[in-house]
């Protein structure tokens, strides 16, 4: 295997929005794997925004990318050539492997999946990473009890739409904050939603108010900035705010100023609290088979928008912070054999 | 009993920074009690900060004070004649009372307290509002473990000093953030902090990094503004940070601007909670011998600054914002008889 395939890596690191500039697109050899390893052909890319964060060189929850090395971020790929004795030729597996068209992984840094249990790419959206993000979040820190109210920014995001329908599960009325008329429909019309608000064209604080008229119980963050500023006056007693994202920071250069929320938070006693995924690994298991069992009841729907060709992985990227996707964001790179 | 007596009044809702004009001071008479009731000479007031807030016309945990109406806050008196099975003439008692010279209490509003069990003010301050605070809102929610770096804000305040003792009776590391030398060399000599920040004479933001060289771990926060933005980028992965007061922001008449949170909230997966005292209403009995034995044990150390005569009540109240006292401000009425 002496093949050439393409590979992105990290130019530079992004002041702002990021660029195609600070992108590189390489021709490198595929390599062979040794034992141990398996020779993966990608299948699947997911792009997401916590990437980046990765782009900055600051401490974080993960460490950030080094210039000038592959861009990681969660694949779903097909195995071409084994070494190992847990893979075999044609296995479809899911791992955090790099942005380029073939992988030598580690059998310790992937996990085979089930093609039959639900489409392939669900795996990296609705019973993956976004719908377990959605499943913690909300249930762990967000609690939502039958009849409260809870508010979800970037509802039509992959994360966002599985808050709002769990949340719907559990019995709580849902608002949903998005920012086009097409994904405010489709939170109203296909996922349930109670209301929805589109950021873009109302004012936010007061459609929050009419749209909350009994307050805020729960607040699923997915953005940050004034949208979230504007939940704070509306919390009720003991209200809790899981924090997933800040999107609407990701790419400011200088300090993202606000209103203070700590004196909100101690009118109304409430919680805020920031998590990842990473924090419920232990619990990764119960997670994925509620999703998959409500998935499969037909209680969750997801929408993937799926960008095709391995060009258009940083087109993919930069659509993450404009609001075009609707769902999970994917690439597709190569179909499965 | 139709002498009069002097009551405080609000007689403007302040607009930034209170002042002496917003308060009247009023001739009344005092009153008989009727079946049920006792009435009260008033020895000890308690001013808190928190008393700013409930000047304002807006919703809150607490209803606002209207205007033309007396004043209440923590109360202890000594019962000059009773109407009620339940009190006698001569008691010491505790309730949420008014800044008056006498009060008509119903039996259900107040509670003796037995003065042999500590100094009669140390109800009002470490073994009753202040030092309950300090216990619930620590342990509750900061849940600093040995050996961790708690930080508290506001430290040689009521609340604060109690914090920085606590968390040193359960085996953390405390640093405190106080405002003058005096207080300073009080942390750090008299009740053991292990390192004492000068807001007023240092740079916060690198005086916290060098007194907290493994991170942030419990933030206790009184005060909210500038020093807690400072906190933000020193805490560790799951960090708490038990939100108290924000005396700073309480005189602000515009919105109180600052870095937003969340970004650092998710890096950390930090959670933040507000909490008010009657959030523990049902485990004041559990709070309160816990304190009062570390008391009596001679691990916890209080200071009172005591104003004398109810013509001095405002200078007081309004001394909170200046940083003017040590420990609790409380003032003298009158003596027990």
């Amino acid at each position: 295997m002496s093949q050439m395939q393409k590979q992105i890596k990290l130019a530079r690191r992004p002041v702002g929005t990021p660029s195609m500039e600070d992108f590189a697109f390489i021709e490198a050899p595929i390599g062979a794997p040794s034992a141990g390893e398996v020779l993966v052909r990608t299948v699947y890319i997911s792009v997401d925004p916590y990437l980046r964060g990765r782009m900055q060189d600051v401490k974080s929850y993960i460490p950030p990318f080094q210039l000038n090395e592959v861009i990681t971020s969660g694949v779903i790929g097909q195995v071409v050539e084994s070494k190992s004795e847990h893979f075999s030729k044609g296995d479809v597996i899911i791992g955090n492997l790099g942005w380029q068209e073939y992988s030598i992984a580690n059998e310790r840094e992937i996990r085979k999946i089930d093609p039959t249990l639900a489409p392939v790419s669900a795996h990296l959206s609705i019973i993956g990473m976004t719908g377990l993000t959605a499943y913690f979040g909300l249930l762990d820190i967000g609690q939502p009890k039958e009849g409260e109210t809870v508010v979800v920014s970037g509802a039509a995001g992959a994360v966002g739409s599985a808050v709002g329908q769990i949340a719907k599960i559990k019995g709580a009325r849902v608002v949903g904050i998005a920012g086009t008329e097409e994904k405010c429909r489709y939170l109203l019309n296909e996922l349930g939603f109670d209301a929805v608000i589109n950021y873009k064209k109302e004012d936010v604080p007061s459609a929050l108010e009419k749209a909350c008229p009994n307050g805020i119980d729960v607040y699923f963050d997915n953005v940050g900035g004034s949208i979230s500023d504007a939940v704070f006056p509306l919390l009720n007693k003991f209200a809790r705010i899981p924090v997933c994202g800040a999107i609407s920071s990701y790419n400011k250069v200088e300090a993202d100023m606000g209103p203070r929320v700590q004196t909100a938070l101690i009118k109304t006693s409430a919680l805020m609290k920031g998590f990842t995924l990473g924090d419920y690994s232990d619990r990764f298991k119960e997670g994925g088979a509620a999703l998959a069992t409500w998935l499969n009841e037909g209680k969750l729907k997801y929408e993937e928008t799926i960008t095709e060709g391995f060009d258009h992985i940083i087109d993919a990227f930069l659509d993450l912070f404009t609001g075009a996707n609707l769902g999970k964001q994917l690439v597709k790179v190569a179909d499965i054999e």
